[in-house]
């Protein structure tokens, strides 16, 4: 169970290689992650940020870049919730263009308050991710999350 | 034996919680290899990109972050290279505020043609870089390389 | 007879402030002009660029912001083609929020060869903006184009 | 009497044409601004943004491009006084490359409360920007300012 988006490589994008210059990648993960949070959780950025300064600071990511992407292309992210921890929240990010796999991403969130101390999950949040995570029964565990 | 370089955070680094938002940081982590490669190794982007037609794509960058970062905060930014492959470039990064630690990034560097096929260091970069590896001997290694 | 597209404010878009960060808007913009070529045009910028060696460098570019955007707002951009020359394009574009005008942009870029050099817009192009023109009858114009 | 600040062109602010994108002259000229602040006004954008709750939001913007600027070029930006109203100030900022001028940007910059109310500038800082303003004795002037 997974959320999917689209994004289109655009100018802004790119390097004077022609393709997407690896930073624009995190770019693209955050914007995929912040319409999930949206579109699936209906826990926008708007809200959870400037109303009630909660925030979601990525605590690690480890990125493969598989294949370059060029201007023009339009790249397919898939977004897993791979585990749910209290606090925490481990996200596996693929993209992938017409011609195959470009990048695959694992990264942990943490939510935290306007303190920057790592927060329980709103229950409601929690809720719908435990549901999509692929590690069900996990979700309440350890004391040594986050990362 | 490393390279360092301070990058002061600006406003455009900065996102609405007031610390840098983490794409940002590979912006920055950009700008200190490149600036390694005209300091350190005499070879510049625009020689190697623009003149030449090489390239050194990104192939895996792995990022813990471990505390926030604030406008106007000067992050010192230490690179080390950690190994040499044939064609790739092992580098460890790290960058410290004036509280501590901020981010460890290791990543892996290939050097490519213009046509995206990883290619041999040229001889006096390689001389340079083995110099500089913390893995010494082992630069000439492996097949397996580029990760 | 104009071009719309609707941009939604994300993170990476805003600054500490809360707000779009200026400079975003000119992505945005760009983004707007390059999707307009891509859709209205049938000339889209990975052709252009890429394929065609040709470019459409701003040559100038002046903006009245009216009011801030804010995270999750969702902005509507209208690209209007104000006058054609020769080798130039002369383009009004307007963004709006939910709550009134947001930004007054009037632009104008420069068809150039791959040398930079002005060149003519390839006939099916020309044609095409010509019929969306608000000032029809001056395209073949002058010789002091582009400004 | 003007502030200079050099910014070299690095990867990140280059596009597939291998010059500058637009959009980046806009943060490196935000970045002028941020440091001429800093150094030339003693009121760094840290102490404004984040302990005081003030802002500098851009009014307007109007800039002409010169001449494109491509990876290692190191261009020379000055930026000029040319008035000061009650709440406003106006900005003229080129920036230079080793073959010639590249941009002229002229900026309206308006100081702001935390409710992005326009707010008269602080004594101090008012008196400096005075001393610098190529139009003095205007700087008490007038009802239409900002514009």
């Amino acid at each position: 169970m997974s959320y999917a988006r689209v994004i289109a490589v655009e100018f802004n994008h790119c390097d004077p290689a022609g393709m997407v210059f690896y930073p624009r990648y995190f770019e693209m993960i955050n914007s995929v992650v912040e319409n999930f949070f949206d579109e699936e959780l209906h826990y926008p950025f708007a809200r959870m940020h400037v109303e009630e300064g909660y925030a979601v600071p990525t605590a690690r990511i480890d990125t493969v870049f598989h294949a370059p992407s060029r201007l023009g292309e339009r790249l397919r992210f898939d977004l897993e919730v791979t585990r749910l921890g209290r606090t925490s929240l481990h996200l596996t990010i693929r993209a992938e263009g017409g011609d195959g796999p470009k990048l695959t991403a694992r990264s942990v969130l943490v939510f935290v308050d306007r303190y920057g101390r790592p927060t329980r999950w709103p229950e409601e949040v929690r809720a719908k991710l435990a549901r999509m995570s692929t590690q069900t029964g996990r979700e309440e565990s350890d004391g040594r999350d986050p990362a």
